[in-house]
């Protein structure tokens, strides 16, 4: 038996016991794409648990930067970057549930060169920023426009990265906030975190009727703390199946793969983000694994792992995982 | 001639000219406050610049803590919290324009004990809270009820505080997000600083039309910090003139009174809010008092007034000020 | 009588009943200054708990910078600045007392412009620094250097600053540690906080025999958060009175004068240097004034005094103060 | 030809021309040992570039805690814990210059249960403590006493850890301040990086003549962060290389293994010690591997990895690192 099938989506979802439909997303359905994540916006889409969505997104610029003269400060209008499909409305999903999203596959869309990296005035870790203000000149502005393909991000004549595509905004809408699609918290949203791809579910808290699914923002690879402020961004073909867990009332998004299970915490200052991230964990731990409070506060102490999502957004975003092996019963 | 007449507001306001209107925003014309700020809710006045408008404001809990046996973890529901009145729509207000909003008056509502402060479970400064997260056992919940007039607030038989009343949250919308009304950000929103009472002017950056205005959360006094989370939290009748400053083009809430202007920041870490603050008021000594930039953040080294708003909500609120004495010109 | 008289100091301090010496620590007699504070060092001079000191202290560039082309960065040698004078040794003092310090005058000296105030290239809160790691080009270096008297500081045709003096840096010893002169901590160290000028009396923890007190670093005035890095840097007579308090175990700084108590935190992030000050003030009150935990946590929500020092140094330093009229009994 | 012999220690370093002598430099050589990190302690051991050195190190908590109920806060003193071998002076090593410190082995020494971790009071990231202060309780103090040896780490009947032995503390002197034991800076120090096991080469800045080399705080494993406060902490024997690699002029210390090279940034907030990390990663890249400072910055925003060391201690520790594959020339 695969982990997929041991996993909490497969044996505590709604769906597992149906054969889920497939529906597409696409550009023409979606219509209007969304750059806040709320309870505001009209739905484009009801699903069941247990069904698929191939959801066409499109790259946080919006296909604004065709071209390596393409400055952001000149072709993009903030607020209004980072688009989302959704909202997706689950059928039974309710405030104290937990929608289950797993990533079966994210394939490039668009002709090459279909991948974009920028620096932009204000924004990325070692520049001052809105939040971060400093009075010093700008970083200079500037655009790479990258082939990618399911082989390779070519980078340049060096150097080619592997593709290892994620899906960099996942939420559920907040209750009543509508937050921008830069801003990760609790509901998810922009959080940048590189395991976040195929073969992994992550798990959200519902906090409004249908769940309000939005997906976005597409990275063919990025690095732990996407330092820069962009990852290699693209418009994808991004196939998932979204199922739906009953009576599970989790604080912060959680994510499971193979390997491992991880919590996801957003905040500034960094530490704060971690913190997060480890208490979840050890809160886990003791509802749903048999560990101590305190034995897991140890325990983490010496087999914790700590992803570095994103140190650039208006939070910060860190990922706190233990290895499935210590999980086990003995 | 006094200040007022030479502020900012009155030189530069539309409604210097004219003969203001003065409206009732009463609980009954109210009707349903709002725990967010956004622009998704339906306007409940239309003003002119340079109208007055008398707000009755709701108490942060509602009025739902009524004896100090209403516990805040039974009697609130979260996020339904620090309720607002509006949006009251300026006519005339565009994004990029500013609403100018000076507090007239401050006035007590509802019978003794009206006021309220409350130790919240994760909640204030020295307390685990959902963004600082701590494995540790909650403070003890507590609420203190307190008598007030405007000649004092009656704290114990041994200490009564004088009577300086400010308003925690005023905002004009953001221009897609919609924010509770626990977090303070560009916008304004819960800045919980004690410089907005009585004899202040208030500028709010206008990001859609007719600005939106939102108020509330009246505090009877408060420390540097809201240290422990709430203030002496009671219900106003709150006196305000609103006008608006066309092409006046700022990113971040600014302040004035008769001795200072100020400029405010949130966010965190806590010399992330100061850092805006402080880089704001330069920017602004230099557009409009004739000072270069680097003699500007020189003499601040030397003369600037730093106020600790909160440094328990969401993000945390600074204002950087300098004394109108150094502004006149030579 | 006077708040002196009344003082923590007078009443508990050793020197109440002797009639105090008075003694000379000039710059001859110091010889080398110091630029760590620690235990590894000579003592220049012993006294008695009572005893006066006048101190020649020198600017924090030890005169090196005489003229406005005297850059920073060729005529100063990291880390040797800010130059201390001491260690004095107190008579009887030992690990778990405080030295009290009461401040009488700080009188400049040497021929004007003998203020200096200094853009640092990777120094100030608006400046990418060694610890907040930037990408920008440096902000320009820049020195004003300023006359100033007793009556004022000189600062340009159009300004005038009031002289309001105080001592930037105030230590006794760490226990184990040397730590430079730059840096403020829990034995004290380059705090930069306004409020420690003639008048005031501020509180050391002793974590050695001796107590090892170093002072330097006057300002002839500074804004809260000293914000581009300096002061109004300059060589000062300053004349204080040292007592010593027996069996008194504080964790950090404490002050006070004629109208407030003061506690002092030195941390990063901000919120954490104000996290100590308002936790060790009401730790102070509980153990001292006769108030209850909670309600001392809850009153200084309302009437707690915040000053930033600075946001510059290794790490911030905080005072948070409680007015005196609200620690006398009923 | 192995990454070893490729190593920028054994291309640049002295000592690569001579065959290297082997010092012992056992608990009784070393005699005392030592809790703060300068230059004022006397020097156990002269060596030249190349050397090996076999250390007896002690436990962080110097062995007084032997049983579960040997209780932190009851046998130990602050701040004498996390003793430290060294001063080890190296032949010719002078300010700009870096020591290379290869660590060949690191054996458990001592009779079984040979491990000690423990939750202290006041310490730990879901914990206030010194420096975040909080009124909460303390969480409680418990100590785990842990059979281990190159085989694994028997943690619980349940769980054994892999034997993946690290060196918490590693470090050159600085120039004039003498550093606690437990906090790390650009000195090196506290750092608590996995990564700094068998295998690997830290290089150190030397801020001194024969560069004052202090080891000690072996750790038999570690999480990324250190959350609880304490690793398996234990006594051992690590065998290290010691070269000499001439007018290497580096800020903070940088490592190299098998597959990455990284920079080591510690700092509060946690986003200073990531922006130093990275920072330094970029500057090494464009110095030394031919690459754009731009362009680095945009590729590791694709490829960096980001070790979390520990946000436990006084300061943070993070490295920030680079797969070697992307650094060889085309």
């Amino acid at each position: 038996m695969n982990w997929l099938d041991q996993s909490i989506m497969r044996t505590r979802g709604l769906g597992k016991d149906r054969t889920g439909q497939t529906h597409s997303l696409t550009e023409a359905l979606q219509g209007r794409y969304h750059y806040t994540i709320g309870p505001y916006s009209d739905p484009v889409l009801h699903i069941k648990p247990g069904d698929r969505v191939i959801v066409e997104t499109r790259d946080a610029f919006e296909s604004k930067i065709q071209t390596e003269q393409d400055l952001p400060s000149k072709v993009l209008t903030m607020p209004f970057v980072n688009p989302q499909n959704g909202p997706v409305m689950v059928e039974g999903a309710e405030k104290g549930d937990v929608l289950a999203v797993y990533i079966e596959e994210i394939a490039p869309r668009g002709p090459n060169p279909r991948g974009t990296c920028a620096m932009i005035p204000q924004f990325g870790a070692l520049s001052g920023t809105s939040l971060t203000a400093m009075l010093a000149e700008d970083l200079p502005e500037l655009v790479r426009k990258i082939d990618l393909d399911e082989q390779g991000v070519y980078w340049s004549k060096r150097v080619t990265f592997p593709y290892r595509p994620h899906i960099g905004t996942l939420s559920c809408s907040p209750e009543i906030d509508s937050i921008n699609t830069l801003t990760p918290d609790s509901h998810g949203g922009n959080m940048d975190l590189p395991d976040m791809g195929p073969g992994s579910i992550t798990y959200l808290p519902v906090q409004s009727a249908g769940g309000r699914l939005f997906i976005g923002d597409a990275h063919a690879c990025q690095g732990d703390g996407e330092v820069c402020g962009t990852a290699v961004e693209f418009a994808s073909t991004t196939t998932i199946q979204v199922d739906l867990i009953k009576h599970w009332n989790i604080q912060w998004p959680r994510l499971e793969n193979e390997s491992v299970i991880m919590s996801i915490g957003s905040a500034r200052p960094l530490e704060d983000a971690t913190r997060i991230a480890y208490k979840e964990l050890i809160l886990w731990m003791e509802a749903e694994y048999g560990y101590d409070r305190w034995d897991a506060y140890m325990m983490l102490s010496q087999c914790g792992q700590v992803r570095l999502g994103n140190f650039v957004d208006p939070k910060y975003t860190v990922g706190a995982g233990i290895s499935k092996k210590y999980l086990a019963a003995v």
